[in-house]
C-alpha cells in the first residue's frame, strides 16, 4: 500500500500554499510569444535603475573565486554594514534575502503552539514562516490599509512569541511613525520578540515618515530590525538581507542560519554598493518622481490608490484585479494582483522608469475601457 | 529585569553549536600576516581547478540583471538538470547549497519528538538541522569509519521520521555499494524518509563504488537523493544544491523552501556548467591523481589514512589533530581538524593541485617532526 507523503509532512507544512512570486518576464515571453525586450515588469518592487556600477564591478571580480566557499562569517560585509549603520558587527545576522532572516527569526523563537501576530494585508512571508513551523498565526485587522498597532498590542497573549510589523508595509505602502512604534514597544512585554521589517525604509529618507528602527534598539532589547539589499540598493538578484538586534539575539539567530547562506557574489556586491551613496540617492529620486507620476496618472483614470511610502503603489481598479492583471499581461505589462493579500480589487504596481510608468498607465487605460466597470 | 533571550529561544536552538566552516584564507592572512597568495587551503573540499569557463561566462552575463529577482521556479536550471539526470523537473527541489535542501527536508518531515537517525562520523549538518527543530538525533556507531547500515535499520522506531546516509561520507570518505543501500531500503518502513546525500557522487564515476541513488528512486518512494554543484562542478561560491525525489515529495519540499533561495548568478552558472562535461572529467582526473599522491605521501610519513571515495582524505596523525592543524596554519596551510566529528587524532585534507598536495605533505612532515609522536 502506497504511503501518502502529504500526510507524513509535519502539520503546518500540509496546509502550506507557497509564496507566489511576480511573474517572470521569460515566462510571459514563452506563454504569449513576446520578445522579452517588449515586456515591462512592474511586479516585484525591483529597482528600475539597473545595478550600481560599483556593485557590478565588485561582483565581476568575485567570479574568479567560484570554486571556493563563501566566507561563512562574511567579515568584509559585516564590517562595511557596521560602519554604515554605526553599530557592532556582533549585532548583525545576514540572510539569503530578508526572507531568510525572517524565517530564521521565526524558527528561533516560535514553536508548535506559539502564537505569532501580524497584520491583515501584511507581507505574505509572515504567515508562511509561521505555518511552516506549526505555530498559530494571529492576523489583526488593518486600519485604513495600515497596521493597527494598538489592536496588535491588544492581541498579545501568554502564548505570543513573535510580532511582525512591516514598516513601510508591502503591498499597501502604509507606514507608522516613530511615536506609534514606540508606543507599541512600550505595551508589548519584553518576552515577545518584535520584528520591524524595514525592507523599504531607504525610501523614507527625507520624508515626514522617516522612522529608523535601529535607533530604537537601545531602548527595546526585544526588537529586531530587518532590512534588505533587494530594493533601493538594487541587488534583488543576489539575495542579501540582514537583521539588526542586540548581540544576544544575533548570537541565537546566527546559530540557526545556514553557515554559507549568503553567497560570495552577494557578499562582495553588497559590500561594494554600501559605498555608492550616489546610487542610493538616484534610486530615491527616481522613485519619488515615479510615485508622483503614477499617482497623477491613476487619479486621471479616476482610480483610488493608497498613499505609499515604498517603491510601489496599490491601486483599486474597481473590479476583479486578477482580470485586469490578465488584460495587462496581453499588453506585455506585468503587475501584481493582490487578491492573496485580501485585496481582490487592488493591483500593486512597482515604480518604474518614467517611460515604463507611462506605458503601464496607457495599457491600464486600454484594459479598463475594454473590461468596463 | 532584563529578559534572557537565550531562554526564549526554542528548546533545540538553545543547545545548538553552529557549524564550523573551514578557516577562510583571508582570516588566516589577517591573523598571521601572510599574503593571501602564499596560503593554500585544503580545508573545504573545494575544486582546485578553478571554475568552468562556461560557468564563468554565463555568470558574467547574468550580472546585468542584478536588480531583478531570480526566477523563483528556476525554469532553465530545472530543465537542464532534468535532461542531465533523465527525470521530470517536478521531481527536483533546488536549494541554496545542499545544506539548504537537507534543512528543508528535516523541517518538512521531522518535528519536536521525532527521531532522526544518522551515523557517527557523518556530515555535521544532520545533527544540526535535527537539533534546530527540537527533534531527537539518534547517532548510530560507525563500522570501520563507515555507516553501519544494518545497525541504522535496527535503530528505526515508531518515532523515526528521517534517516540520513552520506554516500560517500564526509569526512571519512567511506562509501556503501548499491546492494547495501538496497538492503537498507528494503528494511526501512516506507513511512520513514531516507535521505541519500550524494554530495561527492561525481567522484565515483568509473570506480568500483559507482552507486547512483537516482536509479533507486523508482523502487523506493520514500527515498530522497541530494546533490550539489559545490564539489566536482566547482561552484561552491554560489550555493546550488538539489534534491531528487518523487514528484509528491518534491511538491512538499518546494512549499517550504524559500521562493528565491537560489540566486540568479547561481542558477545561470549551474545551468551552464551542466553542459561542460569536459570540466567534470578534468575535475575527476585531477582528483584521482591527487588522491593517489596524498595516499602515497601519507604512507611515506608512516601515517594511516582512510581510503576515500571523495575529494579529500582523513588521516590519523597519531596525536592531537588540532595541534597539528595549528602547526600547519603557521606554515600557511589550512586543513580541517575533525575532533568535532569524534575523530580527534585525524585531520581531513582536501585534494588540491599536485603542487598544493606536495606543499601540504612537506609542511605536515615538518610539523610532525616538530611536535613529536
Amino acid at each position: 500500500m502506497a504511503v501518502d507523503y502529504q500526510t507524513l509532512a509535519v502539520e503546518g507544512v500540509q496546509s502550506l500554499t507557497p509564496y507566489q512570486p511576480g511573474k517572470p518576464v521569460e515566462e510571459l515571453a514563452r506563454e504569449y510569444g513576446f520578445r522579452p525586450d517588449d515586456i515591462i515588469k512592474l511586479a516585484s518592487n525591483e529597482n528600475p535603475l539597473g545595478p550600481s556600477p560599483r556593485a557590478l564591478a565588485a561582483a565581476r571580480e568575485a567570479l574568479e573565486n567560484l570554486c571556493l566557499y563563501p566566507d561563512g562569517n562574511a567579515f568584509a560585509l559585516k564590517e562595511a554594514l557596521s560602519r554604515h549603520l554605526g553599530l557592532a558587527p556582533a549585532q548583525l545576522t545576514l540572510g539569503n534575502g530578508s526572507n531568510d532572516v525572517l524565517e530564521v527569526i521565526a524558527r528561533c523563537f516560535a514553536a508548535p503552539g506559539s502564537e505569532v501576530i501580524y497584520s491583515q494585508h501584511a507581507f505574505a512571508v509572515y504567515p508562511l514562516v509561521t505555518l511552516a513551523i506549526g505555530a498559530r498565526g494571529v492576523e489583526v485587522p488593518a486600519k485604513n490599509w495600515g497596521h493597527d498597532l494598538e489592536a496588535m498590542a491588544d492581541a498579545v497573549t501568554e502564548r505570543t512569541r513573535l510580532l511582525f510589523v512591516a514598516n513601510p508595509n508591502n503591498p499597501t505602502g502604509t507606514v507608522a511613525g516613530e511615536k506609534a512604534i514606540r508606543s507599541l514597544m512600550d505595551r508589548v512585554p519584553e518576552r515577545v520578540v518584535v520584528v520591524l521589517d524595514e525592507a523599504y525604509c531607504e525610501y523614507l529618507a527625507g520624508t515626514d515618515d522617516d522612522v529608523n528602527g535601529i535607533g530604537l534598539l537601545r531602548d527595546y532589547p526585544n526588537l529586531i530590525v530587518t532590512r534588505t539589499f533587494s530594493k533601493a540598493w538594487g541587488l534583488a538578484a543576489l539575495r542579501v538581507g540582514y537583521a539588526v538586534s542586540s548581540a544576544a539575539i544575533a548570537n541565537i539567530l546566527n546559530r540557526v542560519r545556514q553557515p554559507f547562506n549568503v553567497n560570495t557574489v552577494a557578499q562582495v556586491a553588497a559590500t561594494a554598493v554600501l559605498s555608492d551613496l550616489e546610487y542610493l540617492e538616484r534610486s530615491r529620486e527616481v522613485n519619488r518622481q515615479g510615485l508622483r507620476q503614477l499617482e497623477a496618472g491613476l487619479t486621471d483614470l479616476g482610480l483610488e490608490w493608497i498613499p505609499s511610502a515604498g517603491n510601489f503603489v496599490a491601486v483599486d481598479v474597481g473590479r476583479d484585479g486578477n482580470e485586469v492583471f490578465q488584460g495587462l499581461l496581453k499588453e506585455g505589462v506585468i503587475v501584481r494582483p493582490i487578491g492573496g493579500y485580501g485585496m481582490p480589487s487592488h493591483l500593486r504596481v512597482s515604480v518604474g522608469l518614467p517611460e515604463q510608468n507611462e506605458r503601464f498607465l496607457k495599457a491600464l487605460k486600454r484594459v479598463l475601457s475594454a473590461t468596463g466597470a
